[in-house]
């Protein structure tokens, strides 16, 4: 079949031209002018909005506020927390003149703002009666990327981030996985990706943390997406910022704080997770349009363009989110591809035929069900079933390829084998030094020890140390 | 009385140190580290998160699609509108370095997006049938500003940004006053701001355009606030970025661009619009908690805490944003206060005798209808209606007080006299030096020339030359 110019490069033959192709074609993203930066199109943004608007409702129900802090830090602020300084300096943008003339104090561009949310909570916590503190912050920040690709790794992108302070450790380790606990539900139950939830090792956490949570997806690449992360930082901040509380003692005390962030990159986890050789798979329960109604008219059947229309009605009612692609210059077989591109889960198509026979050809975008012609009266009722059934295959065919592409590994040849292609589960010393040379062999990399791992011991799958974590590690090659 | 620390400076003693303090105490706003910075506090962000579901709802249901461009723009693309550039030259924040390193192209921190949209429309508009193309966009803009106030003028703000592109001027202008008339219904229907809505000046148009329209509200010190403004562009963008559309017959023409927002400048409006001395008043139909409910306890009356808790949970079932204030800490006479300053449209208040009777204390934080019991099981009923009372209440007053500081004026005694408590509506001879002079005399500057004004005509007011406009102008100081 010839290759049209919505077509893209097959997955299978080149993951990451594919990616780069379908995220264009689809119209989710586009480049933008300045090195590194992104445009969300509106179908992207459509993407990105039905993601905030669930991930904030959840935010919300647990207790958190929404807060708003500023874009420009000043410089001395990241210096405060010494990792924090070492962690982001090579990414800062910094804005050194404005108003015409060179500022004092050179102004840091937010990379993520527990300095300056630090800096203000230290401002309105007094007492144990002010915690914790549950704020949440949807913002764009910016961190300087040598290699950018569109949504994984930008110089900006849009995310939220929490920042909460508390009592003491327990309460704000509850915390941390309290928020944890909201993305992997939130990537399981609306985005289908079946991730696996762990802790980052030590070499791998964010800059100033003591405990840093993860969630990781598998791509249909083998490789890992971290699409979540939700950070206990113990004091250090507290201490940096001066973050006290009176107790009830009457003792000052340092508060223990957290921050957990979920970004723009969730849409290329999307795009990874499902997509395939025609393009975007969307799931249901995120998608923009859910159904696509195209009209199949031979020099303005206005019938068949009216019926389409009422049908979109009935189905916007039904609270489905329905598109009509009317145009009248392009064929259906066109609109067709184009909406497979961009990966809507249900084509409904209606011709004049089959307004005769009161029915519409319903055509899943996955799936082994085929065609099928479905009377237009039922759709209302009927739909809602198929795309929860859409939304469960997604889910389940995600989880048997992550299953088919992980493999418990006890010697080095089985490991590299391992992450060539996906996950290698295996028995780490826990050391920084045989991190880094594992990468350095494989290019992989913790990704996390798995929560719910089971308990294993012995000695590491590289340099044959006593092992560490009491459980195996996940290996992959990441994004 | 004595003023507690919660106390503001009257606001008929001073009204710009009641604005400064009312909206810090209120915990709307906070200072940032850096110049100029603002802190969105979450009481505040709910205001403006209320504001942007509203605006949000009828940006989409008109047809508009959200979509998100980059917050960094080259420098040269300002430099191609040659009025844009001179606009806002002043006002830029300039990133220089980034990754460790000297930009090549100094990078400009968006002050508005018009030079990059412009950019992008150029690379996605070739025919008539992409046109017209209705894009909106939340975010964060940069202005560097000499003299900062909270929400009114900060160095950085949030807001939503329109940019549409048209095949003529026709259509183009059709959506410069669709966009405003979402304003002036969200300004008058939500934030009880009676608003005149009307042209601006040439010289005080937005840079780069061909139309500026804005509504203008009137503050309790009788000063103006521009609230929204909504621009059409003629082809001067589309010029300079190249926005072309094949026409029907096969010819090249250049779109006809607008662009409109409206910021979190607003709820400097709705303070200064409503506030009293003993602080905010929020309209109901965009206040945080519509309903306070204050359950009197002394040492720990499980019983009436209970009842508040419940009464909360059914006045939310009836959709009224309720919130409890249950600190044990404090007393309800504090509470009260609080709660005034904070601006809550309806405090309930809740005793052990009030419990007995199965009836609450229903205050009102403004009008003449003085405290009232009402019997609890009926509030759920009751409430929405009174909060519509107080919503039209507030309306109805703001008109009134508008009305009573708007002169139509004759003579320049009269103008300068009306100018320092209000706004006169006078004849003007349209030119910028004579708009200039009266700045200087009075720092009064024309508002807008109202769109719904009279007919009517005559020699200017100042300079005594023939009248421009075919009515009156609106001049004011303004903010």
């Amino acid at each position: 079949m010839a290759r049209d110019e919505r077509g893209v490069t097959a997955q299978s033959a080149d993951f990451a031209a594919w990616y780069n192709e379908v995220v264009v074609k689809a119209a989710l993203v586009d480049r933008g002018p300045a090195r590194g930066t992104m445009v969300i199109r509106p179908y992207g943004y459509r993407l990105w909005e039905r993601l905030r608007e669930e991930l904030d409702r959840r935010i919300k129900d647990t207790g958190h506020e929404n807060a708003y802090f500023p874009l420009f830090i000043p410089e001395s602020f990241l210096a405060r927390e010494a990792e924090h300084v070492d962690g982001f300096a090579p990414e800062l943008a910094v804005v050194t003149h404005a108003g015409g003339k060179e500022l004092e104090e050179r102004l840091v561009v937010r990379p993520t703002s527990e300095t300056i949310v630090g800096e203000m909570m230290a401002k309105w916590i007094t007492s144990h009666r002010d915690l914790p503190l549950l704020l949440n912050q949807w913002s764009n920040v910016v961190r300087w990327e040598l290699r950018p690709r569109m949504f994984l790794r930008t110089t900006e992108f849009l995310w939220q981030e929490g920042h909460t302070a508390h009592v003491d450790e327990a309460d704000a380790r509850r915390e941390t996985l309290l928020a944890f606990g909201l993305y992997r539900e939130v990537a399981r139950d609306l985005a289908a990706m079946p991730v696996i939830a762990g802790e980052k090792t030590a070499g791998e956490r964010f800059a100033g943390a003591v405990a840093t949570y993860t969630i990781e997806g598998m791509m249909r690449d083998g490789r890992a997406l971290q699409a979540g992360t939700s950070h206990y930082m113990g004091t250090n901040f507290a201490s940096a910022f001066g973050i006290r509380y009176t107790g009830d003692a009457g003792r000052e005390e340092l508060c223990h704080t957290t921050s957990w962030g979920m970004s723009t990159r969730m849409i290329g986890g999307i795009v990874m997770t499902h997509g395939d050789d025609r393009g975007l798979v969307l799931p249901p329960r995120l998608a923009p349009y859910q159904v696509v109604v195209v009209p199949i008219t031979r020099g303005g059947d206005t019938a068949v363009e009216q019926a389409a229309d009422e049908l979109a009605v009935r189905l916007r009612a039904a609270g489905i989110r329905t598109h009509v692609d009317a145009r009248p210059q392009l064929s259906p077989g066109f609109k067709y591809n184009e909406w497979e591109l961009r990966g809507v889960p249900i084509r409904l198509e209606l011709g004049p035929r089959d307004l005769e026979s009161g029915s519409a050809v319903l055509v899943e975008r996955l799936g082994g069900r085929g065609k099928r012609a479905v009377p237009i009266d039922a759709l209302p009722a009927v739909l809602p079933g198929v795309l929860d059934e859409f939304q469960d295959f997604l889910l389940a065919r995600a989880t048997a390829f992550r299953d088919e592409h992980t493999h418990v590994v006890g010697d080095w040849g089985d490991f590299a084998a391992a992450v060539g292609t996906g996950w290698a589960l295996a028995l780490h010393c826990g050391t920084s030094a045989c991190e880094d040379e594992i990468k350095a062999l494989t290019a992989a990399t913790p990704r996390c020890v798995p929560l719910d791992g089971e308990q294993a011991s012995g000695v590491c799958v590289r340099c044959g140390a006593r092992s560490a974590y009491g459980k195996r590690v996940i290996f992959g090659r990441a994004y």
